[in-house]
């Protein structure tokens, strides 16, 4: 499929490349998820209305036994501090934004002009009006409720910035944009899953988009570059071979071997094969890189690190 | 000094006990922000465009070489993503938050009516008309400057949410908030500390205050509760009691034994040493409460978590 | 009362010319009200899925039949516009800004530091736990909720922001923050109307907080400039006067002619008439100042203004 | 071209009236910004610090000397007040908004998937890498910088949110942000413009799109109501007739009237004619839709309204 900047056409990846990078996403957010876990599980009983309590209490074998790591540390801040609330919408809200990234590219690749994605039919509705139509209508929600979660961030921010200590009454309302937040993320994901399982994607009209629009055109310069070409001047060759392309109306390998050496006499037969989608992909041989082999293994590494957070999720739970 | 819930006397505390509050927030800031440069510390370079270099790179080497902990995983995600900017704003803004209740603070307990804290010459202007005035500007600034911290998170979750992968010029407007909210906190953060260093406590005031205002009266319930008196009944009759003591205008030690025995016949005459100061501060002894042992104990232990910081900053600097 | 400025006292003032501060604000929310009115009464009725009405409809006599002043011009932005929607809510969280700012001196006016209001028990709670205390909770959840309406207006602008035209589901996320921010400053307003018809202000504490505090400085330094001192001059002599009544532990009354002229020989019996509480306020008398004669014609102009309003509103109720 | 709901193609539309869709976003910005002038156009000068003036001034003959229209009301209002940067800056979020809008719906259309629109040479760039790119960085830069406008607006609530009665010193944060949404949205205005009359649309592209899609769907149901068959029949059996073109690989206007007839026996002859590009838009005959003579009335009224506005700019310039 073609990898877009700018929303144009930019080099070709594979479709694995593509999702994988929402593997990184979802992973970091999963290791904010954890670090604020470590930091908000502590026991604020026995802090009192803000002094400490007044009878002897064991504040260290409470928490244990309510299955906290410690207890507060302060009694004045363990009543007035809202950071457990604002770290952890903060963390939701991230987790929004690439959902809402996603929503944005899905909603793009169902379009008539991308042609990617098939919508799933339980996730979209019809038109009223129109008996043609078929909407995305979870996407669009997506995108749509990410904005609630951030605006919560916004209003968690606002409500707890210059409070005296240590409890106001102000501090009643970060309850709802917490509880707003995590039902809100916690369903997008579970439909966002859902989604994926369920959507097909259109590889037919991915690889044609992916083997036009000129995207061989670094691969071409690279070809160069291999050949002794200075990197600006190879870049510049292949700009006005691809000039060339457009009046003529054709792509790269429709050039001939003497179009070509018009512009650089380097060029050789084995330029066609540098330019088939298959070696456009192979030359992107470096970790992170698209090349399919480097896939494989960050396939294989994805898996690991997902393995590993289960396990640490199944020993707090 | 007094401790305030709802901007109104609640309990008297240790000013060393209202500080720690601070320590503990500060603490977590610090936390956050190990927490974040764990996750941002990775190299992207190596990415190419979008699809990944076409060089052959050891980019394992490179990240070494150039100070990161590993190089990222995916070239899409890695010039995409702005996560390691976003998840630094929201923890510079939640150290903002702590700043800016600080500042509100300092600023009501400079004010003529608490009069806890004398304005620091040096950082506090006088007035073009009034000669009469000494204005806390640098506390009225830190509060206003906090603002634009929470706008930079807020601006940085707008431009990102719904952009399709890969690298969009939207996100070139993820550098001036970034950079304006890192010089703001690192600003404020020094300021803050000078500020303090240079501020006096009116101790004398403090006193006072913490000895009236009836705040001695939980500590008289408590009494009650410990001869036996049930938790709700001892709360209404200490009630009764300063009802009593609005009338006549006195303290709760302004009252006679006979007064008292009218209310309760338990009440005998060690009840007017707990009321005393020393005494209230005394029974909230309970790990993270204000009585002087525990708070001595709270120091020692926030001067080693600190230590423990500044160790593994040095380990990484 | 003292006005203050950064918190501190400034200058004294009338208790109505304080009021009529809110006065102002609170009559351009409501021409901000009726301006948004103008422009969300509007039908978009017969705007069709996108492209307008199929059927022969007559929209102009549609709108006029349903109350609206006339239909919209465009079908495409009918669908797709929430202009009404986001005008409407920013202007109701500049209402709530306003009654934040309200909320705060109320709360600050009602400490015992300040003691200038008492806290109405029908709008305040006791303490479970401290039989002494009353707190200001409706003060505080106005201070708090405003927030949430801050957040819809930001909700709504991220909502909308850079989607295609024209109608996206996303848009269904436009109905809660409106709908709620409409409730909470309606229960809000009301709520602040009851409060402060119940609310006693402690005029006594007010004006003995009005006459100390150096608040007559300013009047002292005009007393100079009316007798021919430089303004700067003048000011840096009463800075002078105040100093050594610091030391002396009085007010600038308590300074003998001698201490007086000391300072500057202009000096004379008047100027202890001109540091009255009376003549302090009576030197402010300009259009808009806290002279009780500019206070008073404030006061009807303002009652004349908000009739005005209020027969606009039944006009087009 | 096509219309788009849900980023679905809905219905074809005149270009001009997509146009106008944006010409009414724009006159409601204006109409705010005048409404909003008409509310800061007071003069608070002779306020004093808080309590008004203490030399004779009159206020009513400054104002009008330095083009104001009246002087403030309230002394205290008027040195705390920041209303004036609030509404300023909501109403220009608000055109960045429209802005954005706009943005994102040139960025699809330069697509190749779109491919309505060229990209101007004098507002893109080229790719480093890659020799074929052409970047809409204009485009993206506006919907970027909205965000910072919308960040603005946020962070002015925050600063005045709960400040105490008058002036304090976090207000000066207000200036910031004021300045820099009215450069920005300026800016931005300036750019759209020029960018506007560069861009070259590409017609064909846009009428083949309006073509296809079976957006003349909606016309055929139309086709049907007309001839007594109820609405929602009729709406199911166009898209029984949909479903066989999608077989047979066909627009509705590919059906012979045999396959048409047993779907319904009203079709007739006159029924390929309803289907045509043209007699699609005609139907579209109300006051704001699409039907042509329509469009020609809107732009006709749309000139009038602008120039009204620019003889009422002349007026207070």
């Amino acid at each position: 499929m073609p990898a877009y900047t700018h929303l144009q056409r930019a080099e070709p990846v594979l479709v694995a490349h593509y999702l994988l990078a929402y593997v990184e996403m979802f992973l970091r957010d999963s290791g904010r998820l954890a670090d604020c876990r470590k930091r908000l599980n502590l026991c604020p009983l026995g802090s009192g209305a803000v002094a400490g309590a007044t009878i002897a209490l064991d504040r260290r074998a409470m928490a244990t036994e309510l299955g906290f790591s410690a207890p507060t540390a302060n009694s004045i801040d363990a009543t007035s501090d809202r950071d457990f609330v604002l770290e952890l919408v903060n963390a939701l809200a991230m987790i929004g934004l690439h959902l809402s990234r996603w929503a944005e590219e899905m909603i793009l690749f169902s379009s008539e002009e991308f042609g990617f994605v098939h919508l799933p039919e339980a996730y979209s509705t019809g038109s009223s009006a129109m008996p043609q139509k078929k909407n995305p209508d979870l996407l669009e929600l997506t995108r749509g409720k990410v904005a609630r979660v951030i605006a919560a961030a916004n209003s968690l921010m606002i409500v707890t910035k210059g409070l005296p200590l240590a409890y106001n009454k102000d501090l009643q309302e970060t309850q709802e944009p917490l509880f707003d937040a995590v039902a809100t993320i916690s369903g997008l994901l579970l439909l966002a899953s859902a989604w994926m399982k369920t959507a097909e994607f259109n590889y037919g009209v991915m690889r044609e988009a992916a083997e036009t629009g000129f995207m061989n055109a670094w691969a071409a310069a690279t070809y160069l570059v291999h050949r002794g070409v200075p990197s600006a001047l190879a870049h510049e060759q292949i700009g006005m071979a691809v000039q060339l392309c457009l009046e003529k109306g054709c792509g790269l390998d429709g050039l001939s071997l003497e179009e070509l050496r018009a512009l650089n006499s380097v060029f050789d037969k084995d330029f066609y094969a540098c330019l088939q989608l298959d070696s456009v992909l192979a030359i992107h041989d470096v970790a992170g890189g698209t090349a399919p082999n480097r896939v494989r293994q960050a396939i294989l590494q994805a898996r690991q690190r997902i393995e590993t957070i289960r396990e640490g999720c199944h020993a707090t739970a």
